[in-house]
């Protein structure tokens, strides 16, 4: 068992001059241990285990700074809070690899200010759109009806609509718009993007500026989904008018962030049936309260901030975490850095 | 409105020589009514309503015989009974144009020894790997946890498996197994394909002759999908043994027959943990008994043979109806013909 974060006191000499410190979960070591071996010259792992218990698996504490890797593992560790410390702890921050895409909460922030080189990633893309699908399909093909009637043991048709035949609204046109999209168009689904920069894409039909969207594109739409930065400029973008425009056999989709949603509006907006249905994977408070009346909506598919938490995330957070490292490690440019300015006003910034 | 089915005795000069009858469900025919007319000349619409009302538009009785769009409209209509007997009775039935792709039934199996042509249809195949999709989205997504959760108000993260990171083996590759086979490449999935002809398919990665399938081969699927036909060969085709083959983290699918399954097999398989949950679209008796047990099941997820129901299907359907008519009334072959042999020996045939 290694010590209490970092030997802040220690003399130069007992540090090993070319390594760099890998603050890594002990369970993401196990995982990537005989990749991460070859570079045992330049780097020394410090795991942390979920019993708050950090070891140095070899060699001793580095002089050249902290790397640290900021995954599910350790995020969603019950000692995420000693994960945390250790990274405040440390006199350098030399590179600190995030596996969101956001940067909107106090620690990422506060991390963002400290760390020389911030890199996010937007591999969770493909779980999220995989989210998103299963939320369409629900919908769409009807599953809470076809749960009741298998219930209720009773034989019956349930006319569906195919989500190939369904014609999409994505705000926020970054990653996981694209991905969302090119399911969507493969499936046969009609799919307009909505993006402040103008570029084409080949998984949107068309794309709009934000200044574009007009109510009647929205009311066009049998599925709207927010997927776009949370700023000063999305905050409460879904209120009361932008739901009034929706189809009323239409599906409100958030992956984004909750506060992009005023939740008030929303609720009122679903008791008058415009949109039909609304999944939400994010809310404005989370944990959301078990008193929230968003749970108990039955027009409200609810899961808890879940829709990126597969082994396919986990597993190219790893690829990107290793390929980035390898480019630290040669001094060259990593994948997905974040500019420095993006940490000075959080309300600006969400991903890259 | 127009008299009881056709006048069977009346003296042929009472009917204009150059018409087909066209016996149709009034909706359909209300729908079409527009593309019909420029046909007026060769066709004289005979319409059924739900009260059992037949009518005729225009044009009087044919003397070159009937055709019959056997399609939703009509085979589920409450008038169901009138829309057989009128074919039964009909002294003449040119070309029967079914929206099935199966002979498989009684009904059919009468009407293809009547009929002088026969066309099938395979354009459900959308909707059913629709169907399909959402089965598959909602068991590997873990839909059950996430709606338990949502209804104890728990916010807990849920992880999933991604569709795309899921192989599957699709036994019987023809429409409906290509049209599955094509959406699951799309999103990353890996589809072994299982039919007697050796053609390779852009929609699976390797096809294997059902001679070749093994256990291992089994076993390997996180998802195995039954869209076969169903003759005397295939019949029980998941039995005991096939099901203790299976991963017990798998996904069993029938969008095919019910008698492709052994249901007793299949209950005890469950029970067993392997596979992990099957999802049925068809039953071996249909309507399935409210005493079924297959109905109450924890691991089973079951809907009444609606998997083709979708406006899509009636849309494509309909294009299909009126390309083959076309081709009928200029003496040209028409689309997915049924070769009379299929109605000799009902057990050895299956859609074309």
């Amino acid at each position: 068992m290694g010590g209490l974060y970092w030997q802040k006191g220690q003399p130069n000499q007992a540090r090993e001059r070319n390594l760099y410190d890998l603050l890594i979960h002990e369970r993401t070591f196990s995982r990537l241990e005989a990749r991460l071996k070859p570079l045992a010259e330049q780097i020394a792992p410090y795991t942390l285990n979920d019993s708050s218990e950090f070891r140095r698996p070899w060699g001793s504490e580095g002089s050249k700074g902290v790397i640290a890797y900021g995954n599910t593992d350790a995020f969603f560790s019950p000692a995420v809070r000693d994960f945390v410390k250790a990274v405040y702890a440390t006199p350098r921050l030399a590179w600190f690899q995030s596996i969101a895409a956001g940067l909107d909460n106090e620690f990422l922030q506060k991390v963002g200010q400290k760390a020389e080189i911030y890199t996010v990633s937007h591999v969770q893309a493909h779980a999220i759109a995989e989210w998103v699908l299963w939320a369409a399909f629900d919908f769409f093909g009807e599953g809470a009806a076809r749960r009741r009637s298998q219930q209720d043991r009773k034989w019956q048709k349930v006319p569906f609509r195919e989500v190939g035949e369904t014609r999409w609204l994505i705000y926020g046109f970054g990653h996981i718009g694209e991905n969302v999209g090119r399911r969507l168009k493969a499936l046969g689904a009609h799919v307009t993007g909505v993006r402040r920069s103008s570029a084409v894409s080949p998984f949107a039909d068309h794309m709009l500026h934000p200044d574009q969207l007009t109510e009647e594109e929205i009311g066009l739409a049998d599925a709207v989904l927010l997927c776009c930065p949370l700023t000063t400029a999305t905050e409460n973008l879904a209120d009361a008018n932008f739901f009034s425009a929706m189809s009323p056999s239409s599906l409100f989709l958030n992956v984004g962030r909750g506060p992009l949603v005023d939740e008030d509006a929303l609720v009122v907006a679903l008791d008058g049936g415009r949109p039909a249905h609304a999944a939400l994977d994010v809310t404005r408070q989370e944990p959301l309260p078990p008193g929230s009346p968003l749970w108990g909506h039955p027009a409200i598919t609810l899961t808890a901030h879940t829709a990126p938490t597969t082994a396919g995330t986990d597993r190219r957070n790893d690829e990107q975490f290793l390929e980035n490292l390898s480019s630290f490690l040669a001094g060259k440019p990593l994948r997905h850095e974040v500019d420095a300015e993006a940490f000075k006003a959080q309300s600006s910034v969400y991903g890259t």
